[in-house]
């Protein structure tokens, strides 16, 4: 009897046919054995992460497939960034994430990343704990030239504009208050007091004297962005009794895990990029469930190439995706395995789009459907039907046996 | 035309692939030839009772069924069960269940069946009509052990614990308010003093002296459970403008019948057990179809033996169905006939799930699909395609050309 489950997101994974992959999908048109298998071994269908037409973000549509209401649960990237760096929040919390990056004299920005520094700790120390206006600022450091900042204290808001422009060559912005409240103005007014502190730390930094000696750019300034107010959110294991983990390379799907109170498990070589070692998270994840009754598994550069427009690379990448797969037919028997997307990231768009994505179901005694290829089209027949993305958990919990009667 | 429509529930009909059933679910691997013609002859799909991964209760599913909305019209198992004991409920009124026990001299359950009793209508009447604070207690006796109770006063709430410890050898609980208010407190003392003025009849009761000389367990005791506010509820005459009636053995769905204003047809030998003669009943419903316009039959026990988890003799009992649906042949012409389940209960659970169960509509003119089998598997190809469980009175009802138009 299944008591367990693995929700497997291939990120970005639904596409539109593609004139030089035959029309087909990259999905249709990669070599895939083992998804196939898998495909016939359990029930299949097309899942719409938000609804019909809707266009998920990536935030969005994995807190959906969690179960979790985005109306109540999602306050912006910046409180999931900020707890996939391992920082908690706390209700009135805003969140940014940002960069460290390089400005002259002047103020105008040389470099967004800093000559893409691969590492802020030291800097983010430097930051971490100063205090304005009664508003403590935590800084901690993210991958690369990454950090994210939390605000915590009385009467704060997230209505305040980003302080990063995006572009390089320019000023970075003030933030300003985005409403006409107190709290806005007040927020906007100690970040703006933060952001001109943090310069001055920054620039009289022993590490920046020593990267300046060392020709390389000076990191003296935070480009901050994404301000979300933290109002709680139960974690997985209060909403569903599931211990879980999240096996993930790219920082916000940690932070999806981290948010959610999920254990979010180390994998050397995940790097959320196209040379990520899929096989060794998927042997992660085999030894997880020993532990765990739940793992939310993540592999994201389907949606990356999706977004290059590099079909053929996208497809290649699903066909790594399935060779590790072969992994997954040593999950134990109890376990469920559900295998689906967060959203369509079609080559010709290369953005997200509102198109359904595949969605499979596998284990014992799951009901099994005629479909034997996992893809667009084939799963479009599949005996799920069109499932909404809000109610894929429902649907574990049903097929493990969790499922909540409603009524008597 | 079709002018009329029954409404056929196999209760917990749907199931799971099962090993040895060659991976097949009872209703797949069970003989049906008469169920399959029918299929062949009409349309078929699946039905989700609640939406995909929601698992229906007996009284939720139901009410869903006949198009009634579980938000508006269910207060609890309570009133529904005393409905089909044919007591009418008023607004306000509080609904309970429960069974006649034995308690002994320190009031320790002995035996919370009374020794099995089979008939406590004696001691039902002299219960019915005891009034403590203005509060009217009315008691009717249900099959078996069983009676149903209803509070008629002011000032009442559904806000109050069980009674009823569920298991013997302990003492009867004492019922408490759930919520803080002055009406769940009113309530629980006055339904506390209920249950001891109960104990004192029932202890001086004659039939129980006879009982005992009998050697028989005394029913001294009222075990309730299951409080339900009754706030109105229109009968299925006034929403659809249908005569209809109900044909059930079991006493929940004689219960939603009666609570949804229909008539209750007793059929000799509706047992709502394995034993039942389903033939019987379609018989009856043959005939109720000259008097009536719609017909809600209930079969039970494909659901008790999943729940026992025995899918031999649940496979066993969807072919004596089969075998006595060779009757169903005989309805006629204008009547819509519709054969569904309530929910799954796989074998393999043992109890509820949500998972999707199969659905046909047959009846001169309805559109013909490809389906000629009537199981999870054939019917999730048909042209009905996934159904929701509260769409089914809409389809039927503009299947027989009353439905309502929407705009002009």
């Amino acid at each position: 009897m299944l008591r367990k489950a693995v929700l497997l997101i291939m990120d970005g994974l639904g596409d539109r046919p593609v004139r030089e992959l035959d029309d087909l999908t990259p999905l249709e048109r990669a070599r895939t054995p083992n998804l196939d298998r898998l495909a016939a071994d359990g029930i299949c269908g097309l899942m719409s992460t938000l609804g019909l037409g809707r266009v998920p973000g990536s935030d969005t549509a994995h807190l959906t497939l969690l179960g979790y209401d985005i109306g109540e649960c999602y306050f912006g990237r910046g409180p999931i960034e900020v707890a996939g760096l391992g920082l908690k929040l706390e209700p009135g919390d805003v969140a940014l994430r940002g960069n460290l990056g390089t400005v002259d004299d002047s103020l105008t920005i040389i470099d967004r990343r800093a000559g893409r520094i691969t590492d802020v700790s030291g800097f983010a120390r430097e930051l971490d704990g100063i205090e304005i206006e009664g508003v403590r600022f935590i800084v901690a450091p993210g991958t690369g030239h990454r950090v994210g900042v939390v605000m915590r204290g009385k009467g704060l808001s997230a209505q305040v504009s980003d302080a990063d422009p995006h572009v390089g060559g320019v000023k970075p912005h003030r933030p300003v208050p985005l409403v006409d409240s107190p709290e806005a103005r007040f927020t906007a007014d100690v970040l703006t007091r933060f952001i001109a502190t943090a310069h001055e730390v920054l620039s009289k930094s022993r590490l920046n004297q020593e990267r300046v000696a060392r020709g390389l750019p000076a990191a003296n300034y935070v480009l901050l962005r994404g301000a979300g107010q933290y109002h709680g959110c139960p974690t997985f294991k209060d909403r569903y009794g599931l211990n879980a983990c999240t096996i993930a390379g790219a920082g916000l799907y940690k932070g999806i895990g981290a948010y959610t109170g999920m254990t979010v498990v180390d994998v050397p070589g995940a790097t959320g990029l196209p040379n990520t070692d899929v096989r060794a998270k998927f042997q992660k994840l085999v030894e997880c469930l020993q532990t765990y009754d739940f793992a939310f598994v993540h592999v994201k550069a389907a949606d990356s190439l999706g977004e290059d427009r590099n079909c053929q690379g996208k497809m290649e990448f699903i066909e790594k995706v399935d060779a590790a797969a072969e992994v997954l037919f040593g999950l134990p028997d109890d376990v469920l395995l559900v295998i689906t997307a967060d959203h369509s990231t079609p080559c010709e768009l290369g953005r997200h789009s509102g198109d359904p994505v595949p969605i499979l179901m596998r284990g014992q005694g799951v009901r099994v459907d005629s479909v034997c290829a996992f893809g667009e089209r084939p799963c479009a027949s599949g005996g799920l039907g069109l499932v909404q993305g809000g109610d894929v958990m429902l649907e574990i919990l049903n097929l493990i046996g969790l499922g909540k009667l409603v009524g008597a």
